[in-house]
């Protein structure tokens, strides 16, 4: 008898738990349908602001675990960035699948503008895995039951500068040389482009991890980021003022507790710009 | 010229943050208002389950960083814990401000059965604080924004076993072992429940950090936490069989992908229940 309760009571609790994932998928439908004609009078506004994108992504702390050193004369070049929900035109898609857009600026002889559209789609039948690294029988359920993150491969024209490492052009794979610049045209954001999620080890790693970065934090927050850069900006020429205008003046009683101030929890640093 | 076009552009981001804020907090009070009725269901399901919210609460590895080691066995006295968003009654509530409501069993001679009901409210008038610890005029600007928690003092009968820590018992608050009582009494989770926001460093500590671990996960993800524990309990009881009937099978091929293989975010940990 206490056993029939216990297990009615437990089937109830899975019943409810089902109906609050469905609201959760409800309300984000709701949700990003009501944002995305707001992303798009942001876009028009962020156009008229030159180096938007540069600030932005200078500013976030995490952005530069993704991309070499070297990429970032070309992420410089990014002049817009613009994401797509996939369920908003077709309610069969996940809420996750999304289209990311990248507008690059052009330079010279070296780098040809365009845009590219990335689309990345979740699935959860985990057979598609071509290589599996390191993945456990514990990843396979887990990724067939919440989904994992796929792409399509998607044509990005590469610098000319990277011809030496870009793994498309690398014909010798075997030599100690053929192999390094193999492994660092790997590592750069270019190669994200390529990434499908089905290669463990043998692609740009974590090009997931990439992609949730922008859609879920960069892309969002983007306004903030370019605002706290400016804050920042500020802050700096201010105190170069004060050294270069004279002694720093203290408020004694409060020097102390601002000086054992908490770091008000910002996920944000910055790159010299 | 240049510089009328970014005024105008960062005008417009700004109306573009409004709004997207504005979108957030509605979207919110939807998802609330969807949410509260299948809570409902689900406390009255919880209630069929013995034990619930101590398997809940024993599983989450952060609600011990409020508690003293000595509150567990009243910790283990909660038969419910229900929070009620004060924005669906009325709009012009804050959709953060909440009641949360503990249901005591009692131990006989020492704790009563109660329920007690603690109300949070946001604030943005920084000019309340009676204590201001460590806060800065950047604490009080980011508050002044974006709001801080507050809540009332809410009577709750302590154990009689904890009169010697019962900072309201406590007399004696100058003799070492009068100041060491009323502070050990203070760290208690009884304590909370007198939490104002407002006495920052002269009352329970991170009183809004606890109240947002039970609004934002522990209340939301309860059933989760719980299953958690369930599937950690029959893994326990595996590995004990394993041991006891016999040698461990291990599938050569396996076994070293499954020894490396990575943690799967899970925020729990759990104490021996």
């Amino acid at each position: 008898m206490v056993e029939d309760r216990l297990t009615r009571s437990l089937d109830a609790l899975g019943g409810v738990e089902d109906d609050i994932e469905k609201v959760e998928k409800e309300v984000e439908l709701i949700r990003l349908s009501k944002l995305s004609p707001i992303y798009e009078r942001r876009s028009r506004a962020i156009s008229g602001v030159d180096g938007f994108w540069k600030v932005v992504l200078s500013q976030h702390s995490d952005f530069a675990n993704y991309v070499r050193a070297a990429d970032l004369k070309y992420v410089d070049c990014i002049k817009s960035i613009d994401i797509k929900w996939l369920c908003l035109e077709n309610k069969n898609k996940d809420y996750r699948d999304v289209a990311i857009s990248f507008e690059f600026e052009g330079i010279d002889g070296d780098f040809e503008a365009q845009v590219v559209t990335k689309y990345f789609t979740i699935e959860h039948d985990t057979s598609m895995f071509k290589y599996r690294g390191k993945r456990t029988e514990e990843d396979d359920l887990r990724d067939q039951e919440l989904g994992f993150l796929t792409s399509k491969p998607c044509a990005i024209k590469w610098p000319k500068s990277y011809d030496g490492i870009n793994p498309s052009l690398v014909s010798d794979k075997t030599s100690a040389k053929g192999k390094k610049d193999y492994r660092t045209g790997m590592k750069s954001f270019f190669s994200w482009f390529m990434w499908t999620g089905l290669k463990i080890g043998k692609e740009f790693s974590n090009g997931d991890g990439f992609a949730n970065l922008l859609t879920d934090d960069i892309f969002p927050n983007s306004t903030k980021y370019y605002t706290e850069a400016q804050v920042d900006l500020e802050d700096e020429n201010i105190d170069d003022e004060d050294i270069s205008d004279g002694p720093i003046e203290m408020d004694s009683e409060e020097s102390g507790s601002n000086g054992s101030s908490d770091e008000t929890g910002t996920s944000s640093k910055k790159r010299k710009l």
